[in-house]
């Protein structure tokens, strides 16, 4: 595939870097590069399956000789953007060994005494896998912002602090890829109201999900704000259009692809004679 | 679906409580309480897909209302056996948040520091969660023993600190399910070959793995010991015939149905007023 294949969608969905955000801007409707329909959109997503995990076994199988590369995928939206549902039919398309899968919960007492990226550095994925967080240090800027859950300064501090701890991914190869998933508020009204239509969904729904609604604006500029400070060349942020889950599916699925072609990983060469092995085998007993 | 189609398979293929196990008397090839052949074989995995996601679902929605019952799933078998491709095919057919999947390798200097069950405590599945082990506690019986890696006594004392250690769990709501995945001598020749044919499957291969065979039948007997004195009551081993790939999947994504099935986890009832959080949603501005 020609390089230009290979980061067509991350280059449209990237927020480009020191460049102000405005979510406002961004239809959450919308599909930008994406198949022309919801059924071409399943579609294409069913064929993505084969080729991710191919290129998944590949990047494992390198790292079984010393290959440090890895993938961070890193999911994070408003409730009910389809963090949870991309896991399971993005991530449900590879080899579910070389995945390490965290979602991040409020932190816990113990989690709360270390910094806040010490729970984070637990949870990185190994040489080889696919490491993929539901939430991420992300929260720390965002409902710790909305909720004023640290003095200013030390919100302000967290912006830094998060730049520099992914270029330190970045140096050890670690392949960083962040997503917003980008619903609108009348969609997430809509989600809502089916998890209260369906009684195998009730346990999804808490009503401090709809008192959560009235922060909305503040989350919103939460966001802004940190993409727009988060977002470096290094480690850029993708803002994924939500409100179709079929569009965001494909696309997330298809950064990674495009990631994982750029990233090229190989079978290793065997270091051993594969013929006097045969051979060996062969000739038993 | 009734009692006995719950535990059909899981009686079959038990190893029984208190009774010498005999591995030549079970062939590798054979294909017990399975479908007639490859291709419906292949179809009813496919078929269990649905099930064992809803079943799973369940068994985690259950879990955020305070239910602690949770699945571990021990796969066991010679090099080639097919615990990878079982977590693959298998395992591949669930949503993959809720698995969380664990392969022990030789242990390292600082898991040798500990007792042998240390590092598998820290793996354990959480509430809600199916957990995977790709090998397991009982390599400390297996090589352990077969390459004299402790002290014969200490060897004897870990069985008992094995089921004792498993009937804590057990208490602990956690169904321990061991499959150990019994292929022939001559398969894994085959197998092993076909890995040498294949040089996207060199990454896989060893000489070392040729150099094992030799040990072949102390690994037998090693297995033999291991499932007679740990196959317990509460934590039984399955034998399942594995030199047919579409068998050994099969089998296992049966077993794991099967105990789903008798766990019967409930979506939880609403702790909450779903008419009045409806209201309130359809009311807003």
């Amino acid at each position: 595939m020609a390089e230009q294949g290979r980061t067509r969608l991350r280059k449209l969905l990237r927020v480009p870097a020191g460049k102000a955000v405005d979510l406002a801007a961004h239809d959450p409707r919308s599909t930008p590069g994406g198949p022309k329909d919801k059924k071409a959109g399943l579609a294409a997503v069913a064929d993505m399956g084969e080729h991710l995990a191919d290129l998944q076994e590949r990047l494992w199988a390198s790292s079984t000789k010393g290959d440090r590369r890895r993938i961070l995928l890193i999911l994070q939206g408003m409730d009910t953007s389809g963090k949870g549902g991309t896991v399971k039919h993005v991530i449900g398309l590879l080899n579910p060994s070389g995945c390490r899968i965290k979602a991040f919960k409020a932190p816990t007492p113990e989690e709360r005494e270390h910094h806040f990226l010490w729970r984070v550095e637990r949870e990185l994925p190994h040489p080889g896998e696919l490491g993929i967080f539901d939430r991420s240090h992300y929260e720390d800027v965002l409902v710790g912002r909305v909720r004023a859950l640290a003095p200013p300064e030390e919100i302000e501090q967290r912006y830094t602090d998060i730049n520099r701890f992914e270029q330190r991914l970045v140096d050890d190869r670690v392949t960083v890829v962040k997503c917003f998933l980008h619903i609108s508020y009348e969609e997430q009204r809509r989600r809502l109201l089916r998890r209260l239509d369906r009684p195998d969904k009730h346990w999804k729904f808490s009503p401090g999900d709809i008192d959560d609604r009235a922060l909305w604006p503040s989350y919103q500029q939460a966001y802004e704000i940190a993409m727009t400070r988060c977002s470096t060349p290094h480690a850029p942020w993708h803002l994924i259009p939500a409100d179709r889950k079929w569009y965001r599916n494909w696309a997330v699925g298809h950064l990674l692809l495009e990631h994982l072609q750029a990233l090229d990983p190989q079978y290793p060469k065997p270091d051993f004679d594969v013929e006097e092995c045969r051979k060996r085998l062969l000739e038993e007993d």
